[in-house]
């Protein structure tokens, strides 16, 4: 999608320019109105310059979709984890909070272009591939662990209904008007055991009719 | 919110006129450049008599969620509504398929305004607890029955939770570009039996501490 991320710290240092002067011009006119000329124009490049970082204003999005998931990557990363699934997943989502603070303003006015279902900037577009299976990597390295064990079905797609999850907690997160994102932290919290208890009960043959369709019908939906 | 309905059938027939035309421009135009004065234009009456019936856009668009789902009820009411309840929430979601769909276009371009968290055409805002109420009790009377147990708990909070997830089905519906919405339907027949095996199962014990932590969750959430 973007070019690769360029190997100078100078190449980079542009490149975050042209997002963070982006991200005021939408913020301040909106995303359809704000043209390359003026982001490129904001950062203090030239407009060829800019189209050499990123070819359009989508790419630009995605990039930034790339620069806070390496953020929150090394937040995870670095925070101790716990020894739970509750307490790692509960790390991973409260760090994702922290991350995205900055832009929670921003958020709010960007989600109704990342809300409309044709858009390259909804998370589930082809576009957004890139960016949903690092969402998705991160989860698989660093929140399932191998010391829980639930139905062998339900492990094998954990990865990327831990992923759902998120898009339902960022859902929420857009809406959270309290100061500090302080009801998503809370709801992080609440429902992190929730999350390890259904994958211990997930072994529980009576609950199958309920589970395995409920798979098929998510792999389904997938495809 | 609204003005009553007017007793007079030809009342009404102008409240209908006026919503019709609105959504015409509010599909045109976008919903925030569509002034009172150009909606009472394309209805042909005056400026005057379209603020009798509707005192802003936002009750106009709230005149509209009730038109839709006074359409729905007596959809759900005619239909056989089956004897069981994955029957009836099946004819229930697919009514409201049937009856959104010449909206369908509209709802998508639409959808963008009622996703803004700080909307008061959001279905979680004070001013659409009407619209809200409605279909809570739709779901209350119509679809769930006597004659499923499941857990007290969880049967006293049903009619709230069968609304949110009908959310999910509407944000699905939004983003359903299938003809004649069919990926829609197919979800909604798969998603029916599953629904009441939650309900049955609910009262197998070591489910309750998800169960029940989810319940307060949500009520809290609410609050």
């Amino acid at each position: 999608m973007t070019r690769p991320e360029p190997a100078t710290a100078r190449g980079e240092e542009t490149r975050r320019q042209i997002i963070d002067a982006a991200l005021r011009l939408f913020e301040q006119n909106g995303y359809t109105k704000t043209t390359m000329r003026a982001i490129a124009g904001e950062a203090g490049v030239s407009v060829g310059n800019a189209y050499y970082y990123f070819t359009s204003k989508e790419h630009l999005v995605q990039g930034f979709y790339q620069q806070i998931q390496a953020l929150h990557e090394q937040q995870v990363e670095q925070r101790t984890r716990g020894d739970s699934l509750a307490a790692r997943w509960q790390t991973m989502e409260l760090a994702f909070v922290d991350v995205a603070a900055p832009y929670h303003e921003f958020g709010g006015k960007f989600f109704a272009s990342a809300a409309d279902p044709t858009s390259p900037l909804s998370p589930f577009s082809d576009e957004s591939r890139p960016a949903r299976e690092t969402s998705t990597a991160i989860i698989r390295n660093l929140v399932i662990g191998d010391d829980v064990k639930g139905d062998k079905r339900l492990m094998a797609e954990l990865p990327n209904l831990l992923w759902l999850a998120h898009m339902g907690i960022v859902l929420f997160w857009v809406h959270d008007r309290s100061p500090d994102q302080q009801r998503t932290r809370l709801l992080i919290r609440r429902i992190a055991p929730l999350v390890e208890r259904v994958v211990v009960l997930s072994r529980l043959r009576p609950l199958r009719p309920i589970l395995y369709p409920a798979l098929d019908l998510i792999q389904d939906l997938g495809n």
